[in-house]
């Protein structure tokens, strides 16, 4: 049975309304997946996490084999044991942070040897170990070992990553042997139309179980962004989920939408809850103000979330003025709560027909708000 | 009505079990108060504090009156709002902190001049500013503003402590204007038992709602805790609820039930939950040993806390190890919970009859084990 179904599609944009089938449950689409790098979304017990409307999260498959291991992960029960989640989870291959956090690393065209960036052990990725790495921990859908370039990036660098991240996507394809695991495979190009066309064509020749958008949200630019991700998803099959990686502002998740996309995931909500910053309809608010001090509202009026049902912004002052854990754990509810809103009312929008026009008016206001965090 | 019942006696010790009624609930005694000291039990939702079994928590003046001030936690509908509990919440005086934290202490007959441990400032306590201070912080049950001598400590020192103790005590009763709130008197002495009957007596002269034995857990030790326990509870009027501050480890709560004692407090359970310490039926265990790398069970079997419930020993020791905030937080649900199972199991054993020879040998288990944390 294929693992993605469409129920409603808006007449006016690509935006589609579907579900995802997984072997730990079904995710509505469009859907926003919190990160758990490290195999805990940060402060927040799974109880917490689906209070906020999460149906699915994301680890990090390099994150988890070096600390504490796959082997370890797998002993625990695989990361559903490890995470204390029995729902969907999807993980990163790891390619993002072989590139991104690693130092001496040594790309050749069969794999990446880099030092670990905890305790500088030569560790070596190829499509192969990725995936049977992504198999032990045992994720719900898991993605194939990319080259992601930087932004900006030299086209021919760019054009070397593209020919390695097919090439390793056929790769991770034939070692993968976990059939309850889904496999996507990840469109890399970086901004290159020409680049994303190509490496689009050639991944879905491999015919994967979905598709996702990766390289973007690397530095590029809400413009950047939307073009390239509207320009990519209308070259995925439509039957198939799309998933937009590392993505992002809540004007960024409603474009790509438009564009077709089904999923993403981003740190945001997480991190901006930590450093005291929360999202709100009307824009961001920075909760250490001395402004908050007496206030007596919720971080956001008519948000049901459990921080908001309990605690006035002057006592979520006061916690991130004094350092108590329970600000970042309350805030990051807030904040997750605050995009699975959004994301429902994607679905809603979708369902009911208007979604394109109130997608374009919700943009606009969202840009017109001095900097949403 | 008088604020404390009691429903059952021990034949054999002079345990009892009862209720303690306050402006926000009710209370079962012997009860163990977790603490938070800044208007926040560290880590933990007050969701989460209620299914440990935690009905009352304590709170403290001397943090709250720094930051975020008194007249703020007002503004924000008082302690309880400010916590989002809307259960039974004590407030220490800040007798304690202002001779342990502050520094540049100027003590004299009439208050102490003390330099706030956060920015240096100057700040001014006497009885009638640390009452209106609680006054205004709103709790349920508020403590007299005493001077807390160290350990050890040369007699006259002591004697003069216990002098203003009993002379601050007077003062704290007149300024008292709150009568929603109970107020406690603070018995000090030391190890002293002179001074304890003296200070004992005069204080129930002045007919306190409730009585709490101070000054003990400051590094005298078990035997000489329990044994000043033992006296000073039993110079105390039958009818109103008993207090030990900041005790304790199991054993020593054990061991001041059965000399008469209600009503407990003590940071190790957050504390040592935050350390990756756990408190367990068979001892203490360090989560963060490679022992438990790979172990599937919890961390402590027959738990039903949430932590219990859903994690697994190598879950947690992989939490600490990359240093996640969320092992802290179960930890210290677990730690809390087994309290709150210790103080639950004492109950049931005052009310069964055969309290004395369980805690006789529930203190030499304990005291058997190695380090109980």
């Amino acid at each position: 049975m294929a693992c993605f179904q469409i129920t409603a599609k808006d007449l006016h944009s690509r935006g589609r309304r579907g579900t995802l089938s997984t072997a730990h449950g079904t995710v509505q689409t469009p859907a926003f997946m919190p990160v758990g790098t490290r195999g805990s979304v940060k402060g927040l017990t799974p109880d917490q996490l689906r209070q906020t409307g999460s149906e699915m999260i994301l680890a990090n498959a390099y994150h988890l084999m070096i600390r504490p291991g796959s082997d370890v992960v797998r002993n625990l029960g695989g990361l559903h044991g490890l995470m204390g989640w029995d729902g969907p989870i999807l993980t990163d291959s790891g390619g993002y942070q072989v590139f991104s956090l690693s130092t001496l690393n040594r790309i050749t065209d069969d794999g990446v040897e880099f030092a670990s960036h905890v305790d500088g052990a030569r560790i070596y990725l190829d499509p192969e170990t990725a995936t049977r790495t992504q198999n032990a921990l045992g994720a719900d859908v898991i993605m194939c070992f990319d080259e992601c370039a930087p932004y900006p990036c030299e086209r021919g660098r760019l054009a070397t990553a593209v020919e390695r991240t097919v090439r390793w996507a056929g790769q991770c394809r034939e070692a993968h042997t976990n059939e309850r695991q889904l496999l996507f495979g990840i469109v890399q190009g970086g901004v290159d139309k020409e680049l994303r066309t190509q490496c689009a064509r050639q991944l879905v020749s491999l015919d994967f179980d979905g598709y996702a958008i990766g390289g973007l949200s690397v530095g590029e630019g809400h413009d950047h962004m939307a073009t390239t991700a509207q320009h990519t998803a209308q070259l995925l099959p439509e039957d198939r989920p799309r998933y937009l990686m590392g993505v992002g502002m809540p004007a960024d998740i409603i474009a790509a939408v438009r564009a077709g996309v089904d999923l993403f995931d981003c740190v945001l909500p997480t991190r901006n809850g930590r450093n005291a910053f929360a999202f709100t309809a009307d824009g961001a608010i920075r909760l250490r103000n001395t402004a908050h001090m007496d206030d007596t509202s919720p971080v956001e009026a008519d948000c049901g979330c459990y921080c908001c049902a309990n605690f006035s912004r002057g006592t979520m002052r006061h916690l991130f003025n004094v350092g108590e854990m329970l600000g970042p754990t309350l805030l990051s509810i807030h904040n997750i709560a605050f995009f699975q809103r959004l994301m429902a009312t994607i679905r809603e929008r979708i369902e009911a027909g208007d979604f394109d026009s109130w997608a374009g008016e919700m943009i606009l206001r969202l840009q017109a708000q001095s900097g949403n965090c």
